[in-house]
């Protein structure tokens, strides 16, 4: 079986919409799906990009906001432009990986998109991570305590060393095997290629070496 | 009838196997199709890039070789990696503004999308372009005459600022009315919405204010 590693960053407008429909596709397709956040800055800069929004042309970044207009509202899923962007995912980054394999994980990833893409709230602060963990009636205090441990921060900044080596300039990226599918509108490719790879043994290992 | 702008550049890896498709959904979808061709670098640079994939980031510029590799694939096309990239669609571009509108002009524009990634052909050649012509049974000569004449050069220059006003900023763009789509793999959802507009006067012109 081989799984989906869902890449993604909180304050990533595409990671949205794909965060919020990753586990209904990963149950459709059988696949075992691996939440995967990180920070996207510290990767872009290591690429050689800024990494701010701020210098794409002005042209791209008003068709990001139509685009994911459009795109949320044929999912089926709320929207409005955040008064700030993008947000530092830090903080919930953390603590979603305090909630790696926990029932809660994905409800929590969920929650914090939802914030910060449909609600415009600031998830850098303290309080929303906190009222989030509330909502899902976990003890806040203890998990932003182990969020905020020398363990968990070197966790994190493993993650950004790991998406460099795999590969990832931007996020969302799912990667199958050592196969990267870069965007939103590669998920239901992804999850097809890993259904397809589960079948065929170490198929999702093989790069096409045309493309090395 | 609200027609579908299909905006491309010859260089370009993803208008390659959106050009190849194009109008066949154009009939599927009951959608007129322009073609437009662009020379994407001047456009960049008025955005503020080099418009020099070798300014991209390593690992980007691998995956979007891979990628086009298995989009080609999935859509049953000849794909082969360009010794050279980009090439440039000057030449080409100008001679397509010579067939608009002509019975010849999807079947030239194919030609040489294939000749460039399909049979690694240098399509800024002289010779290349009027074999391509000859193929298809036209007075190559005389094209290119035309194609080397102050108009159409004018022409092409004029669809440079055109693309800027218009908000494009990178290739293949889908225009319909106002409403751009960015992307090979945006295609088939520009040709729904140009089916869907029709149907709605007017809609395809109204742009969703939050993106302004």
């Amino acid at each position: 079986m081989v799984p989906l590693e869902f890449w993604f960053d909180f304050g990533s407008t595409y990671s949205y919409p794909a965060a919020m429909r990753a586990e209904e596709l990963a149950k459709a397709h059988n696949v075992a799906l691996k939440w995967r956040p990180f920070l996207l800055g510290p990767v872009m800069k290591m690429h050689g990009h800024s990494g701010t929004p701020a210098d794409l042309p002005a042209a791209k970044l008003q068709y990001i906001w139509r685009d994911t207009d459009r795109i949320c509202t044929s999912q089926g899923i709320e929207f409005r432009r955040p008064s700030t962007f993008p947000r530092s995912g830090l903080l919930a980054a953390r603590v979603a990986l305090c909630g790696t394999g926990t029932p809660w994980e994905g409800d929590f990833i969920r929650a914090v998109f939802h914030s910060n893409f449909a609600k415009d709230r600031e998830i850098a602060d303290t309080v929303v991570i906190e009222e989030i963990l509330g909502t899902l009636g976990l003890d806040a205090k203890q998990i932003l305590a182990v969020a905020r441990s020398e363990r968990i921060k070197q966790l994190l900044r493993q993650r950004t060393t790991a998406a460099s080596r795999w590969g990832i300039f931007g996020a969302p990226t799912s990667l199958v095997g050592q196969e990267l599918f870069w965007g939103q509108d590669r998920l239901e490719q992804a999850f097809r290629w890993a259904g397809t790879s589960s079948l065929v043994p170490g198929s999702a290992s093989v790069r096409d070496t045309r493309a090395q």
